[in-house]
């Protein structure tokens, strides 16, 4: 080996073998607490699937398309509207490469400031305390005392789907589409599936979604998803619910057929498939470790996120749901925290989920029908956009914001939004909720006007005045 | 009277003058505590300066500008960049009226819906139940218990500045503007003058402010308003601060002269002059009552908004600062529950400050400037738009969010944000501070990803570690 050993003879205290949010953040927590530590990344850059192909071009990309199609501005200027005539792909990818390359520097600029080692190459385990790297310049081992796997994850390609790159695309390489298509079909109408599906439908592109579930995103409130659906079908979205898909080729004229179970068939000039992600554990040499991985390859792991190995632990995508970046980085600096014992206190605070559709939707705490199965007596408060000044002046009709809340204690147990700005709303429920500030909270508390904030006061009073009846 | 007197032989239990944000609550407040409440209003319409003329028509003009421009956009596409190649003050105000029209109609709808009696016309005291109400159909009076003086405040026009309306405005006639100037002077450097000198300024009109004090929005965190006149001169914008304007004068070929106590000399296609207002109070016949408001016409009163006869009230714009739609309201709100003896919760939440510039600005909470004089051992954390990948996204290079926090009890003291959708995010900070989360909660809490509500976090993050060090 020849390297300086560190720590109980290893090369370093922690070996993290993926660098995208989990990888990252635990790396960084690890050195702040002045170990030794070092990402492995398979990628030539920093970032994972979060930077590279996931969450930041998606972004991004929803950024442009709500920007160039004008659809902010189509309440307020008409239905027609649009900042740039002829949309191509390269002017909705443009800004992606730009924002990825930043974030990129970004995170090599965190990792070197908090001396962490990027070692890029395939890592694979040769025993539980070492892990092989391969790579252009060779093979090398690295040893450590500890180990986090945050390999992410991939899509799911099954063998009916005659993938291509070209007209059947998976949630990596959607976004290297040539030109846009003038219809596409999403199978799985998941947080992936629903996000782009939508992006695709503001441009005008004639959208088909097919998920054997009866509805979007099974995860979220029903009454949120009901308007989610009704916005998408009002988009020209065709809902294609219930509905398995069993086979999707491409014709020699180019077009792509889906065929259904049910019999239906639909043609169309490109499909991207998003049904379900396949955890990035098969080739890391697991089975040396005796830790066995489930069908989609996810790992399991206990509250302290260990495997079964104890100094071997997991997070992130690989863990599977919610697997969303905000989730994964705080997994990953959790993880770090009680390899090296420190306390970290055991966060009260909820988690927000987001989902960058068109719109937009987040929420935190219970929905509607989680408080219903455990008999929780709720009431409701709704503000719709279209109620406030700030509502009309971004020409959001259609936006809502609901507080569930406890009848007797007044607690506020959950916040449900969909519209504009619904990511960053979300947080001041949140904080409600974690600080229990409860309903009178909201009533009690004067907000910026015209804001979109103003959701909270509103639905508050609305759900104040049902008590009072 | 003939009319049929309900208690204590009284027309009204409650009779508000004004019907902007504080006179609409009170009244609404009252009905819902079964009080009969009507409004007096000289406009033929409701809404007040804050729906005509004021905070309603300025934010949608505001959001017309960022569109229209591309400002969002600059630093993405290029400072070139414009949506639309030559902007029209029509494009601008286009979306203006609607937007007042819907707000007029929600409030119409709203006190309709609560049996608030509204009535047109110009209101004078015959006494201190009496109000006598004059408009084209004729002079009625009406009585009451109690009366909420909310009549709001005007322009400031001192005699010096020769208003013309064409080319010398107020801020109550700058949006009629026929077409957009090439160069703007703005006299008073306050919340209005400084909103609408970026606002210009984003359009590519050359704006000078002058201002006698040596900095923009005294009562705002110095760092911020640093931060705000250094984007402003970056726009193009010519600071004159620490100087007096001696006259404004209309020339012969159009242009306006402002000559400035110092001898300088600035011409312009148009003057906004913006230095102060006026409460408008000079015909209410308060002297009937005894009551003498200040040389800007401001009443005084008590943590109440009682003024020296107790069964009077004022609230909103005409007590003077803050003097926002958002506090105004809570005003009205609070004085209404305290004429009918509803014991109000005095409200711990502290009040967020909302300046709807280029950049936006809102802050709640004490700043470093008051913290210093009381000696309070504080420490600050500060996050910079373009450290998250949120802030790439959109573009905003130049945001920044500032937690000021005790460096003992680690308290959230306050909260300061220069930047896209400040005046949103500020509703987190507020709620940490009212429920006293303190910096823990912003260091536990997981935030979407990507938001710029994730500022809280870094901020939190980089204040943490220098407590540290």
């Amino acid at each position: 080996m020849g390297k300086q050993r560190s720590n109980g003879g290893y090369d370093y205290d922690l070996l993290v073998i993926g660098c995208g949010p989990a990888g990252q953040r635990a790396a960084v927590q690890a050195a702040k607490l002045r170990k030794r530590a070092a990402v492995i990344d398979k990628r030539e850059v920093v970032g994972g699937v979060c930077v590279n192909t996931g969450t930041i071009p998606s972004k991004s990309f929803k950024e442009a398309v709500l920007f160039l199609s004008g659809f902010r501005q189509r309440s307020i200027y008409g239905a027609g509207y649009r900042v740039k005539a002829e949309i191509e792909m390269a002017d909705l990818t443009f800004r992606c490469h730009r924002i990825m390359q930043t974030e990129i520097e970004v995170i090599k600029a965190q990792l070197t400031r908090n001396h962490v080692d990027v070692i890029y190459g395939t890592a694979q385990f040769v025993d539980d305390h070492t892990v092989e790297v391969t790579s252009s310049d060779g093979v090398t081992n690295y040893t450590a005392e500890r180990v986090l796997i945050a390999s992410g994850a991939e899509p799911h390609r099954p063998s009916n789907i005659a993938f291509n790159g070209t007209s059947i695309f998976d949630s990596d390489d959607i976004l290297t589409l040539q030109k846009l298509p003038r219809d596409l079909t999403v199978v799985g109408g998941g947080v992936i599936g629903t996000e782009y599906a939508s992006m695709f439908a503001a441009l005008g592109v004639h959208v088909t979604i097919v998920d054997a579930r009866k509805r979007l995103l099974g995860f979220v409130d029903e009454e949120i998803i009901e308007c989610l659906q009704y916005q998408l079908r009002g988009m020209g979205v065709t809902l294609r619910l219930g509905e398995e898909v069993k086979s999707c080729q491409g014709r020699e004229d180019g077009q792509v057929i889906t065929q259904l179970k049910s019999g239906k068939v639909i043609v169309s000039d490109c499909v991207l498939f998003s049904a379900g992600r396949q955890s990035a554990t098969k080739n890391l040499g697991l089975e040396k470790l005796n830790i066995v991985p489930d069908e989609r390859g996810r790992m399991s792991v206990n509250e302290n996120f260990q495997t079964s190995v104890p100094h071997i632990y997991a997070a992130g995508d690989v863990i599977g749901f919610p697997a969303l970046a905000s989730t994964s980085g705080a997994q990953g600096r959790l993880a770090a925290a009680h390899m090296f014992g420190v306390q970290s206190r055991t966060s009260e605070v909820p988690l927000p989920y987001g989902i960058y559709s068109i719109p937009e939707l987040s929420y935190v705490g219970l929905n509607e029908e989680e408080l219903t199965k455990q008999e929780v007596p709720y009431e409701t408060g709704v503000a719709r956009y279209r109620e406030i000044a700030r509502g009309h002046i971004l020409g959001d009709e259609n936006g809502m914001l609901k507080v569930l809340f406890h009848r007797e204690t007044r607690q506020v147990l959950g916040v449900h939004i969909i519209g504009e700005s619904a990511t960053e709303l979300v947080h001041i429920g949140q904080a409600v909720i974690a600080l229990k500030g409860g309903l009178e909270y909201l009533l009690d508390a004067v907000f910026n006007y015209p804001t979109l904030a103003e959701c909270y006061k509103v639905a508050a009073l609305e759900g104040y005045n049902k008590l009072r009846a």
